[in-house]
């Protein structure tokens, strides 16, 4: 059996080529045990392959992304010392590779769901939402057309930093409209997406699965008397002096905003490249859809597809998958 | 002599009506150690009276305002029996007041240094640039006439969660402009706006008082290299890549979009009451002056006034001044 992982600066995910799936909240930059979850999954697993593709580079506790790739690929080989490491230019490499050149190791995950989904549906736009960040990728005659960094994808459009579970919402609005004013907000992080989508009823408190932003606190739980207060804050207030009306409405509007600044790149990418069919996929993969049929265009589900659970974590799945095939 | 201390979420600040100032980074959602800098403070000055006025209870770590204020004037009426607190009606009172309305305690600070310094200019804007937010303080006849919450002055325009060394950069703009594009930026908390000044050289090392926002890392201290680095993250670069000319074309770009901001808002009060003297306050005082230049405003300066010291800490030596009156 073939495992695939993916190590992201939140979360690493892992997926094996016949099915089997684990998405766990690791946060890097706080020194999370990725040795201790890796090792669990190859004592339950014992797979005979494992191919590793990451986006954790950038994490804060870093220097330069080199230093995050050089540090997070010798933990992975010190466990599994013939582990391969997925490249930016579509192939799997040892650890010799990685130390002689990290860069083609940056930020290599949206590639090798492209590369998979483009052997299977062709041209397409592959539209990934995930717990933190959403690629927009186009992907023509088999190939992954975005730009190599994540750096260059921000200046395209084809990476926006925002996404279903993790965003601060101070950073998706300036202003709300509150008792008819335009009402700015606190720039603290005082409440994430992952509130917004609760008190919605998009997400259930057990998708809640990174932490909240006063977890050390009384009332920095996952419900959603909690996600209330801390929206509720994000305009210097409290459900007492706000009420559950202003508190609903406000969260509506950050949904909004959220959902047409991910169109407006939709829209704009599928243009560049004359594409009309989005496969929709991540944990926010409602929210493509939503975005995709409002604007007319044609999608694949690859919850529908895959199943729910491999659509969640689709990078890991697709470097299993392509491994596999090696 | 009498001392006033202005305890805030993030910074308390002390100050006696005869001159003496202290500010201290004392993070009140994290805990931090209130007794322990108040109790230091009274055994160095031996105070007559101390006055009080807050702005803490905000702080995610308390389930309402009102949890908030009960919390910390129980801690300061435990070590300083006789303590008086401000409130936002103008007046001091002891702890069984604050017990009987801890709401009329609420965000009082920009009302001791209005109350204060109408007194002195008359009918002025007064606008009082700190760490995390700017106050844009009508007072007309004697009588400050923002919103009395800080909701209430969110949505009137006379508060904006924007300060100069807090914020974080990601709420300040949507994109930047890089090698000719529009480059969203990252979300996370990568870099705040006490990197951007750094840079800037509008602050040093020594005025970069509150925690980077990678302080437990490597290269998470305040130099100029380690603020380059913040700031490179927030496009998902770094320094090799995006190159220093880059970073400081997006320095410059937050700065200029926190100014205009303010700029918009102060132009915004200043017609609404016909006000056209601005009094510049708070370690964004430089700020606050350029803007108010720009706007072809009136202007006064808190620190010519008074120094450079009791401008930084100005609540707190209102409220010792005018306790000494009382």
């Amino acid at each position: 059996m073939i495992l695939g992982v993916d190590i992201g600066g939140a979360n690493t995910k892992i997926a094996s080529s016949d099915g089997y799936t684990g998405s766990f909240y690791l946060p890097i930059w706080k020194g999370a045990d990725l040795t201790g979850i890796l090792k669990s999954a190859l004592d339950e697993l014992c797979p005979d392959k494992v191919g590793v593709t990451l986006t954790c580079e950038l994490a804060d506790s870093f220097l330069t992304r080199e230093e995050g790739i050089l540090h997070i690929t010798e933990i992975v080989s010190d466990l599994i010392e013939d582990a391969l490491f997925f490249s930016i230019e579509g192939e799997f490499q040892d650890h010799n590779a990685v130390v002689t050149h990290p860069e083609k190791f940056f930020a290599s995950n949206w590639i090798a769901s492209s590369i998979f989904l483009a052997e299977e549906f062709g041209d397409i736009l592959f539209v990934d939402m995930g717990s933190t960040t959403t690629d927009i990728i186009p992907i023509c005659s088999g190939k992954p057309l975005a730009g190599m960094s994540d750096f260059e994808r921000l200046k395209r459009g084809e990476l926006i930093y925002t996404g279903l579970l993790r965003t601060n919402v101070a950073t998706i609005l300036d202003k709300v409209e509150v008792d008819g004013y335009l009402c700015r907000l606190a720039s603290e992080l005082f409440a994430i997406t992952a509130d917004v989508y609760l008190l919605l009823g998009k997400i259930e408190a057990r998708d809640y699965t990174c932490d909240t932003p006063n977890a050390y606190a009384d009332g920095g739980g996952k419900t959603v008397e909690d996600a209330s207060r801390r929206i509720a804050r994000v305009v210097c207030s409290d459900i007492q002096e706000l009420g559950m009306e202003n508190i609903h409405r406000i969260t509506n509007e950050i949904a909004l905003a959220q959902k047409n600044e991910i169109k407006e790149a939709i829209d704009l990418i599928s243009r560049r490249y004359g594409l009309r069919k989005v496969v929709c996929g991540g944990i926010g993969e409602f929210l493509i859809k939503e975005a995709s049929e409002e604007l007319g265009l044609e999608y694949i589900l690859l919850s529908g597809h895959y199943g729910k659970e491999i659509s969640s974590v689709f990078p890991a799945y697709a470097v299993a998958r392509m491994m596999d095939v090696e």
